[in-house]
């Protein structure tokens, strides 16, 4: 990779960026300092539940809360009567009804009515004593079930124009991404496959259950505490929703106990906020485990055709999936990343997507870590897997002649910049992993894995203390380190101490609109806005030396965190540092700030290869992971211990993925594992050490050159732990998860 | 007042400033979801008490705590000895020092140790446990008899280069202002008087006492949540304290229940910031009210000589005043400002006025409204009122012929431009009031005073919304309607209604540095860096309008709320709204902003003056105010309902402080009256409505001609009442407050 002297950025010699300093949020989480949602308490506060739907399906033709409402302790019930119906947005109608059902409950969990009361205990009670006469209604919670003819209908009359007639009405969507003709790049293959996949739902599985403490006065102002990636979204939605102004509902997000896109929507808030303007009163909601589980976003499960032809050295001539992704109750599956990001990784000259948008009576669907992408990646990969594997070929090799590189149209539109597939299928290739002996049972999988990464709308303010400590204003909730970066990337560009810079995250009454944390989108544009507030307070300052000194401003430069006079001013007066100058700006003109607000591009998209060996026990069908080893392109790492647990961290969720997590839903529509007990995630004592190799090809549209690192990491495990399993269970599997009833079940069908 | 033609911002015609909008924090006060400082409490909370010296002086010879320590649930105690000693600042040395004793307990009330527990009652238990050894001093109370000879002495080997030698070494500062001939002067008058006044220290008086929640972690980064009229000025003084950088310590102010310059320093902050240090666990503190009174800051009593020459026609030849004020246990008195401000009023050839700043076994004096002026001008206008009434010469009159105005070099130093002293007198003399009837056993007095305003170090940040709602942020605790006042200024300036603007105050990490909300500088110097915020962001509205409609930045001009093609291009295009350039925000560049940091000058100094008849009974020697009415220059008066309850407030305290509020002590030192059933606030019944007359004469220094206005309104009412009782009852009462007894010996002395 040659790339240092093509990339002027990468030449910079970086003080603090690629440091592994201290997180500024670590003791605070491990002293039980830091505040989660369910943290926050007010004067008078009431506690509130949620009554929901015990059924799959329903049409709700009344809803009597008079006993609850009668019942001392009671301040207030709402259901969806207490909201305006939305008839101009569809999408955030959807969120309400989500929130709040209408005419139907749409799925088990499904909210129905809210009580507040004086304490958990008497609001839990009301909740009983609420009658809600049910019309059952025959349901489907199965992506290929739903699509059917005589599929039970979720939403009558619905439609949309991108789906073509005949489809079943529970499509709501059609997608279609590619370029050049297929069957005649198939009639170039020496050997076409074409197979199924199917994936289950999973849950994002954060540790902190959802919670919000909402206060909303007669006059229509409101104050909202919650947990969230995105703040400034639950203002927006819930002003939407509530028939606000935005600018009259300030929210404040608290620390969060993990998100992975499962927290970039609304489940309580409108609740929570519809309850405390009903009864006066600040009210908070917290969910129990349960309730996360069953209401609120899993991810889609998918069912997924393949058919790809290769000649029999490993060039693919064609590559076609058609993807059908259930995203529950409402339209929105990730279907569409899906559809864009199947053949990402890939040069190919012929190469389509299809994706089907369908609802089924499931929970809607929240993002969840490069949503939509692992799904389809697991498809793929599996196919040019079997494939390669059938010509004898090296795996990697295959991958690597046909890698997209800089140049290379991508399949979903635009041509690539410089990018890093290459560089990790190499350094894939050259690691002691890939050479390492495999005993019985035990196979090894590689896949690769794309992701886009976002910018979005951004606000950073940074303002210089009168003793020269620095501080950092941002908005986007910090759910993978981004206050340790962005307090980095100012000390960098300002030529101090990281231990100088203190970053915050600000409400929304503080700063402006941020889009969510999420498209791994944070340590670019927030670094970026936050590198170009530093360069703005850094003119300010040579400004104020220059007055201290009596020269013209542009005879100031800015050097290793202090003025200097420049040119033929050089060296006739001493540097003031930052420090310095920050002790009389009172007397220079006022406090000194940089501002930066944007919405930039360029975030720089982001590949990953994984490999991972496996042993089967082929009496019970476990699987055990034995090695893993990530390699992925991280742009300019700015602080490796998150990078690293960023890979650690997607690599694991995919193993949980791949493996164990499901949602598993009864003949009667119920989720049968609403629990941590039942529904598995993968604990320490499951996994090796995850290695990792950071590789750091610079991103051309970030001055530091970063990309964002924390999903790509999640899309290519699926595929390699199912490739790695199919190699030692000798028989390949096309569904996930690979639990040992279906691994032993394909052992058998050998 | 022919100022319209000399004044160009006069000739504007507002559009929202100078209306009677709605409060925003109206509706939160009256309903209880506004949150004061004892509203916020967090997980896993301690409770401290403090023990407090029940000495006048004490010299602290050990300090046990271990039976407190001992008791269950007692957490941490902290001592002085847990505070790092600061030798380089000694006003934060003193500062420190009055949160926290020393060597010595320098008052009743002063703080000895403190207590952090599980409970309230625990924490009071604890506090009997703690065992002080005593070595009881001599104290000294009265600021004349600090002065004397063998007076005791609060702070041995303590000097100040000002203090000539051979004075009592309580005394730590002399002040000097003036200028002219005073001799020569006095040479040139009919009649000279010579006068001692006395005032007694009198409470700010706040509803809300002190309150703060502390929350350190074992990094040193801590969070504070407090009451308070400067979260910066928190931030700033805790960090020097505990030894942290500014940075390090995130500082929210809370609601605030009053404060009229009481909460402009720390008390029980840097001791919750101990104990949690200590704890490592959130701390929270609350004053009692008899705490607030013997260990908050009340203001300085004062010792006044009075010397002026007057012309049997009423002019004054020359004028001089020592003034003697004590300031508690530490220098530090507003005896700086009270020398300053007490001729400020009039144009004099020769005037002179010394200050003297002494310490007495009293706590620790804080600011309060106008700090130092009132009694300043308690003397001087009752001098002044004695000489016009001798003379038999219309007072009004008097002091309109020696009235300040712009051009007259004031007594302390500068050159006054336009200003608007001659106004309240012309409109005091036109008033109804002035020719009004008296009875019998009533008088009428008046009064004039003056008070700087100040500007400082001020950052605003002004959002716009996705959905054209706008936001403020402002770092100055809303004391008195800054909040309506900033949303005012928005919203004129960008042409929107008030209601599309919240204005909040943000905390020390969102924002930079900020000044203390005091010296009336919020409306002036936050209204100004608003208005410029909002400039910056019509310029940056204006350029996504240019973007949008494809001409030049500078051939777009705003007007009416919105951005208009100008000059060739008028016309071409409709104007485009404020709510439709930020709905294309994010597609134009990102979201849009303005901000503005500065530490503007010219503020404008503010006259007034006030009108009161009273009734005095010659039995019980009670006074009862008749009618009061207020003409003040408010430079543009932004919002008059406010304005109105500034001049109100102020008069209201003001005849407290005349005739009935008063730090009464016993012969040991002790506070007898620390509550308010002794110490004595005037209350609605004992009041009439107090009228007021706005006077808008614009300060050249503000884009809308805004001056301060909420501090000038206390300085003339000690004078005017005693003027007023002086009239009614016969006598010239020469010591404050002017309550019964002392009215009644008078009468029988006369």
């Amino acid at each position: 990779m040659a790339l240092d002297d093509k990339q002027q950025y990468q030449t910079r010699q970086f003080k603090v960026v690629g440091t592994r300093v201290k997180r500024p949020d670590g003791v605070d989480k491990v002293t039980g300092k830091a505040r989660f949602g369910a943290d926050m308490s007010a004067p008078g506060m009431l506690i509130a539940h949620v009554l929901r739907s015990p059924h799959a399906h329903a049409r709700i033709k009344s809803i009597d809360t008079s006993a609850a409402e009668a019942l001392p302790g009671v301040h207030g019930v709402v259901t969806r009567a207490d909201f305006s119906e939305i008839t101009d947005d569809d999408f955030t109608a959807d969120i309400l009804d989500n929130c709040m059902a209408g005419d139907k409950a749409l799925y088990d969990g499904h909210a129905v009515a809210a009580v507040a009361a004086n304490s958990v205990a008497v609001a839990k009670r009301a909740l009983k004593l609420i009658k809600v006469d049910y019309e059952v209604l025959p349901h489907v919670t199965d992506v290929d079930a739903a699509m059917e003819d005589g599929a039970p209908v979720l939403h009558d009359g619905r439609a949309n124009e991108t789906v073509p007639e005949g489809m079943s009405p529970n499509v709501l969507a059609r997608y279609e991404f590619g370029h050049g003709d297929i069957e005649a790049g198939l009639a170039k293959a020496d050997r076409v496959i074409e197979r199924t996949y199917k994936t289950e739902a999973t849950h994002q599985g954060y540790i902190e259950p959802h919670a919000c403490l909402a206060s909303m006065g007669p006059d229509g102002q409101a104050d909202l505490w919650c947990c969230t990636q995105g703040h400034y979204m639950v203002r927006n939605t819930c002003a939407a929703i509530m028939g606000m102004e935005q600018g009259q509902l300030r929210v404040t997000a608290s620390e969060i106990g993990g998100g992975f896109g499962g927290k970039t929507t609304v489940f309580l808030e409108p609740v929570a906020l519809a309850l405390s303007r009903k009864t006066s009163r600040p009210v908070k909601m917290v969910m129990s485990r349960s309730e996360v589980l069953r209401a609120t976003g899993p991810t889609a499960s998918s069912s997924i055709d393949v058919r790809i032809g290769m000649t029999k050295d490993g060039q693919i001539t064609a590559a076609f999936a058609e993807l059908r992704y259930q995203g529950g109750a409402y339209p929105g599956s990730p279907v569409e990343f899906g559809s864009m990001s199947a053949f990402a990784p890939y040069d190919l000259e012929n190469v389509k997507t299809v994706g089907w948008d369908v609802v089924t009576n499931r929970p809607k669907q929240a993002a969840y870590r490069a949503p939509g992408a692992p799904m389809a990646a697991y498809a793929v990969e599996s196919a040019i897997d079997e494939l390669a594997k059938g010509f004898g070929l090296d795996p990697l090799a295959v991958r690597l002649k046909n890698a997209a590189r800089e140049g290379t149209k991508a399949s979903y539109g635009p041509t690539f910049p410089a990018i890093g597939l290459e560089a990790t299928l190499r350094a894939a290739k050259d690691h002691p992993h890939w050479a390492a002996p495999l005993g019985e049972n035990q196979g090894r999988g590689v896949a690769c894995g794309f992701w886009f990464n976002f910018g979005g709308d951004t606000c950073v303010t940074l303002n210089i203390t009168p003793d020269g400590t620095v501080t950092v204003s941002e908005g986007n909730p910090d759910i993978g380190g981004s206050r340790a970066s962005m307090s980095m990337m100012a000390a960098e560009e300002l030529g101090i101490p990281y231990e100088q810079v203190r970053t915050i995250v600000a409400d929304t009454g503080s700063l402006g609109q941020n889009e969510v944390t999420d498209g791994s989108r944070v340590t670019f544009a927030v670094g970026l806005a936050t590198i170009e507030s530093a360069r703005a307070a850094k003119r300010e300052m040579c400004k104020r030396a220059a007055m201290v000194w009596g020269i013209e401003e542009d005879a100031v430069k800015w050097e290793d965190g202090a003025a200097h006079p420049a040119g033929e001013n050089a060296g006739k007066h001493p540097p003031m540092t930052l420090k310095e100058i920050a002790a009389v700006a009172s007397n220079t003109g006022g406090p000194i700030a940089g501002h930066h607000e944007a919405n930039p591009e360029g975030a720089g998209v982001s590949f990953a290869t994984h490999m991972v060996d496996t042993e089967v026990d082929p009496e019970t069908g476990a699987v055990k992971i034995l090695r893993y080893t990530v390699f992925q392109d991280a742009g300019k790492a700015v602080h490796p211990d998150y990078v690293e647990g960023q890979f650690q961290g997607g690599a694991v969720q995919g193993i949980g993925w791949a493996l164990n997590e499901e949602y598993i839903y009864g003949d009667d529509g119920i989720l049968q594992n609403a629990g941590f007990l039942d529904y598995r995630i993968p604990v320490a004592s499951d996994l090796p050490m995850i290695d990792t190799v950071i590789l750091e090809i610079p991103n051309p549209g970030h001055p530091y050159g970063v990309r964002g690192v924390g999903e790509t990491s999640i899309v290519p495990p699926l595929a390699a732990v199912a490739n790695s399993v199919s190699e030692a269970a000798g028989v390949r599997l096309t569904q996930l998860p690979m639990s040992p009833p279906k691994v032993l079940s394909a052992l058998h069908s050998k």
